[in-house]
């Protein structure tokens, strides 16, 4: 595990034959007042912006939450990421990305890739900072968190996420809802990411149970695409966006026996 | 499920009969630049603070984050919570703290209660909106999410909490080690909270496992009191701190097949 001195870099105050800075920036969920004083910061001090794209030319969510930061003086480095889930179609772009900031890395510029939600949390941030590790190990890395999109449902529909001896699983719906379902009876609070592809299973699974009502479907927080849905039962049917989440809580679960203090072992 | 709509309110514009708007306020892990500007907005426009205390007179943590914000034309409501974890014990300072801001509220007043992290996320401010909801339903609400310790700890040690098809379980460590053992079977990352009655458990049972390795402890990342132990089995036989917290992997586990597309049922 890489780890740095941490105190905050501007790799633009280097020498130009020196290695630049790689920061990984957290946007937070979509809306630009809830970036981070320390993004604003390293994303106006930073010439070289990379972004994630779809496809080449195709629309960058993450550069449209900072449209309004970046300046004709910066240049934008598009990064293709296409929208498969198989690691081994996934894995040239991947290296394909990830040579690309290496490359202007080792030039002496620091790039600052920038990433909806937290860099670490399911973010294509995490794919090219693996790669510039490997290429470039002495390169200096910053990671600059972010709010999640769960996080930012929770506030947005005010339902907390956990409190006191609670637990919280945060899993993309890719393994199906059977495992939903168990993981429903161990913790109180379930954040499922990636539901395309299960939408209406789950459903289902939430009525059979009973936790239909405690469910919340948040996609795109803070934008003006923003989708906020309290009865998930009416998304029957309907395909959800990629980047939508649905909260589940069960506050029915059967919780083991809590340590309080160290009296117990 | 309360939820209301969302369009940032500044309480301080309403008239003095009108309801006040509590805010929760996330803060983030500690350091002052990952504030995001909607927080800061939100504690520069709102009279009144509240912030908590573990004890009347105590030291706040909270409160220590944004002391260079607060200015004299400001009043801090000191709300106390008790370093306790039962939750019967703590009950009666949950009302008394919900009671007082909703006495304010009713009088026409916004409160903006400033919590580290986030505060839907094990916040203290889950308590006081909890018993707000009760006493004065009609009060309105906004959360502002903060970076979690988790999601700067994360950062802070350059290891990525979940990419891909990972699975993250976030659980406080109340529950005894032999959880966290089954957890790491079934998670790639296991986020380890409250940690101080079992950290010598837990270091054993990740050495057993040969995961010390990939484990990491995590203290106020951020503030001038940041503890980062990338070996975790120098801290045997040392006491934590309440707030610190363990990041732990389990890249060997074995996964469950995982859905491409909709392809597989």
């Amino acid at each position: 595990m890489p780890m740095q001195p941490h105190a905050p870099n501007d790799g633009e105050s280097l020498p130009p034959t020196s290695i630049g800075t790689l920061y990984g920036v957290g946007l937070g969920p979509g809306a630009l007042d809830l970036l981070t004083m320390r993004a604003f910061r390293v994303i106006s001090a930073t010439r070289l912006l990379a972004v994630p794209v779809k496809a080449v030319g195709a629309d960058s969510f993450a550069r449209s939450i900072v449209a309004d930061l970046i300046t004709d003086q910066q240049e934008v480095l598009e990064l293709t990421f296409p929208m498969r889930s198989d690691p081994e179609v996934l894995r040239p772009h991947w290296e394909k990305a990830g040579r690309a900031v290496a490359e202007r890395l080792a030039g002496g510029e620091s790039v600052a890739f920038l990433c909806e939600g937290d860099p670490f949390t399911f973010g294509t941030f995490i794919y090219v900072f693996r790669e510039v590790c490997r290429l470039l190990p002495q390169a200096p890395v910053e990671v600059i968190p972010g709010i999640s999109a769960y996080h930012a449902a929770a506030a947005r529909t005010l339902m907390p996420l956990a409190a006191g001896d609670d637990r919280v699983a945060i899993l993309p719906a890719t393994y199906g809802v059977e495992i939903v379902g168990e993981m429903l009876e161990r913790f109180d609070t379930v954040v499922l990411l990636k539901v395309k592809p299960v939408m209406d299973q789950l459903i289902d699974l939430l009525e059979e149970r009973g936790l239909a009502k405690h469910a919340v479907f948040v996609n795109k927080v803070g934008t003006d695409q923003e989708q906020v849905v309290a009865d998930i039962t009416t998304l029957k049917g309907h395909t959800p966006d990629y980047l939508s989440l649905v909260l589940a809580r069960n506050p029915e679960r059967l919780k083991e026996p809590v340590l309080r203090g160290c009296r117990k072992k």
